[in-house]
């Protein structure tokens, strides 16, 4: 079935040409003599404008087109008169693939609520917003691939189904194939794990890390970009049950290797995304725009091209947690009390609304903040000299806060290992992480991008479900 | 931490100049004077030699140095005397970043069997087998994104966490956060999943077409590539209880255009590797030829290159299922009773050795088998008006037999509900699937690629987990 894409057409001046389109209708106008059908293929944001004449196109045809249907057109690309677009379609024959009746087809060319189309996500690609937000999906997961290819380093698939909790990140979903009315028991009456698939209880991984480790202690750069899980009854706009992440781990590197690293790697993926999709960011923009009109004007996003620049142009500030805690604890909103959390002092978590304020008041960039307190950090972030703080760090966006966490890793054995002991971290299911910093144990450092926000970044919306095709959150698994 | 990776000096002349390389230690020759290591980063198959005198790097360094120690190395690269290698680095300073106890370090160089590595997964990728494979796997990742990527097609996330099992393509993990021990209970006494995390039962996912289908519906050309889930009791060789499966899905496109697609795509990945793999390759094909020295010659296989060019060197063939069993029941083995299945009649289950004697014997080409009986095939598949046939596809490779199955998809809503209705489908949980058919319904096509599968044939592996990072099978979930 040979069709040309929608994309491909829109420039063309090949007028007098004979051509075959396919999609589905976003509007009809009809009047006596003549309809004029807006068709979109998914290719682009904008439609191509097929006229159809009531001479050519038989009325009992052009009846049965509504929004939604799908079209099969031929017809001769002729010069437009009108503003905007350079060609249209003569249609010489269309045939009604197939039909949307206008009464149920809850696609509608008019506004519809973001919780409506959550509830119709698998119709919502047909409309202009989950079209633009899954062709700048599809780029960004490209360009992911390009820039760590053209780096040299090395996708790795790091497992779903795991047997450890070694990072405690966060609660788990458990992953059996146990009868759950009558599942086996053990003498002391414990559920019999032995039985099950994996003859263990195993959990959805919550990070490919400590799997990527493995594997950058010999191939020197990996990254994983896979689904991740969290069972945590979060139901906000920021937390998705399932998610995806991409986890760049690299040897002989350092925590300032790794700022480096993470600061190239948006940068390259924002300039990506103003290079490869302008027509949908202009399109985002837009709605972001209508969408602040409502809102106060302190509250009201920058632009969101002005945002992506904003972070092209400047060089990333990086301090520590130390001087960070010393910025918040002497500013005006702390003193003030306007912040929720006030910071009194060292060793506070860092909110979200302290790290919007270092970013979009205090330093007016992105900001990284590294050397937290090792108490509130993971157990295999390399432990500095001051035996108070560890090397990790935070990369701050505007509007989002943390769009990365990362760090160096201990990679000196006995450090490590008094570590999993002080924070009793199951240490016999650790052998084989324990085995890298046995057996030519190096410097090592890497990252987590959690992929959705870096979307929320680029496309400027606000709700982490409109994001993902399908959202996984409490009481939702539809579709 | 600045380093050289050693796949960008092995090919430099620039002799005189001082290097930096860090790698870990395969081998290391000691004698009175001079000790020669090979070190290797994982950029490449290949090791740099690293020459140490006695008179610049103290013994108490040298005799630090193991196979497994992870090493920098400061030195002159200079011209090598040795053959097959351009240079050399004469070793100005060593430090030691990581030592591996001779007596511990599981991976030592002398040859160890497949099933002692997979117990070593967490290592494997410092022998060259698993360098090699993990190199090939990424650059056919990449390239997949790349052909779909280059040909306008959009990559969707197709949700791991579903609460539907549509496709009844096998068994399912669950996914729970119920308490096992003590679940809560319906008053029937039943599990009352209502309290579940998603508010009901939900399993990992078996494919991610029914929701590519969503997408393609609207984005006209579309691909998942994903891990997939079967919770079957298979320990064999063939079989993963975690895999990923890469699955496009086509609007506007039939049958024709769906083997077009597939064959256009495994030619462009096996090129791919043929440019982008050499080494490796030919590393691989050694160790293929070196295995099959034990087997018997009829069972040996072709030299592993020849065998990826006969991919593209030939015209996959296309015939109906009703042409192959006509093929199979007049063959020789089949009438010899050498098969283990005889085919007898029309309807027969094609098995592995029967698509192994279309490939290797009667065609010597790839093969793809069309029109399957629509009794032994999904409900979603385009029924063909004979009535007894569905628009199904294999596509068979030698050694492996099927490496991608697909379809045209049933567009018509009342032939598929009737379908659905036959084939005892959930009808409930398939209201979003069904709706695609009420409004704008197209003909479409797709299929499903094992991912792991083609890594076998690729690599000339054997065991299938051998070409995944950390196998998940029936009671393993290690790592």
């Amino acid at each position: 079935m040979k069709r040309i894409r929608i994309s491909e057409l829109l420039e063309s001046k090949e007028f007098g040409k004979e051509v075959t389109i396919m999609g589905w209708v976003k509007t009809i106008r009809r009047s006596k003599n003549v309809s004029f059908i807006a068709l979109n293929d998914g290719s682009c944001l904008k439609n191509m404008q097929i006229v159809a004449d009531a001479e050519k196109i038989p009325a009992d045809v052009t009846e049965r087109i509504h929004t939604g249907a799908a079209l099969k057109v031929v017809g001769e690309l002729v010069e437009s008169q009108g503003k905007g677009q350079i060609n249209e379609i003569q249609a010489g024959n269309i045939d009604v693939l197939g039909e949307a009746d206008p009464d149920h087809f809850p696609i509608q060319p008019k506004r519809h609520s973001l919780e409506f189309l959550r509830e119709n996500a698998h119709l919502r690609f047909r409309t202009n917003l989950f079209g633009a937000i899954t062709r700048v999906r599809h780029h960004m997961i490209f360009a992911i691939h390009k820039f760590f290819n053209d780096r040299g380093f090395y996708n790795i698939h790091s497992p779903i189904v795991t047997g450890s909790d070694a990072e405690g990140a966060g609660e788990m979903f458990q992953v059996t194939t146990l009868d759950l009315q009558n599942p086996p028991k053990t003498e002391d009456g414990e559920i019999d794990f032995s039985k099950d698939f994996f003859g263990k209880a195993t959990n959805l991984t919550v990070s490919g890390q400590l799997e990527a480790e493995l594997a950058a202690l010999a191939m020197s750069q990996v990254y994983t970009f896979g689904p991740t899980f969290r069972a945590e009854n979060s139901n906000t706009s920021r937390h998705l049950a399932e998610f995806w992440m991409i986890e760049p781990e690299v040897a002989f590197a350092d925590i300032v290797d790794n700022m480096d690293l993470a600061e190239d790697m948006l940068k390259y993926l924002v300039q990506y995304a103003l290079d490869n999709c302008k027509e949908d960011l202009e399109f985002l923009q837009q709605r972001l725009a209508n969408e602040d009109k409502q809102k106060p004007e302190n509250e009201r996003s920058m632009p969101l091209i002005e945002k992506l620049n904003f972070v092209l142009e400047n060089n990333f500030e990086r301090i520590t947690y130390t001087d960070a805690i010393n910025i918040l604890k002497n500013s005006k909103p702390n003193k003030k009390k306007k912040f929720n959390y006030v910071i009194e002092e060292w060793g506070a978590d860092i909110q979200s609304e302290h790290e919007r304020y270092l970013v979009e008041k205090h330093f007016k960039k992105p900001v990284i903040i590294t050397d937290y307190p090792k108490n509130i950090k993971a157990f295999y972030m390399k432990q500095n000299d001051d035996d108070k703080t560890v090397a990790a760090m935070d990369v701050l966006f505007p509007q989002i806060g943390e769009i990365i966490g990362g760090s160096q890793r201990e990679e000196n054995y006995d450090k490590l290992m008094k570590r999993i002991k002080e924070m009793n971290i199951p240490e016999e299911t650790m052998w084989w992480f324990l085995d890298t910093r046995k057996y030519g144990t190096v410097p090592h450092a890497g990252f987590g991008l959690g992929f959705e926000r870096l979307m929320l970044f680029v496309t400027g919306m606000t709700n982490i479900r409109d994001v993902i095709p399908f959202p996984r959150f409490p009481k939702s698994a539809e579709f």
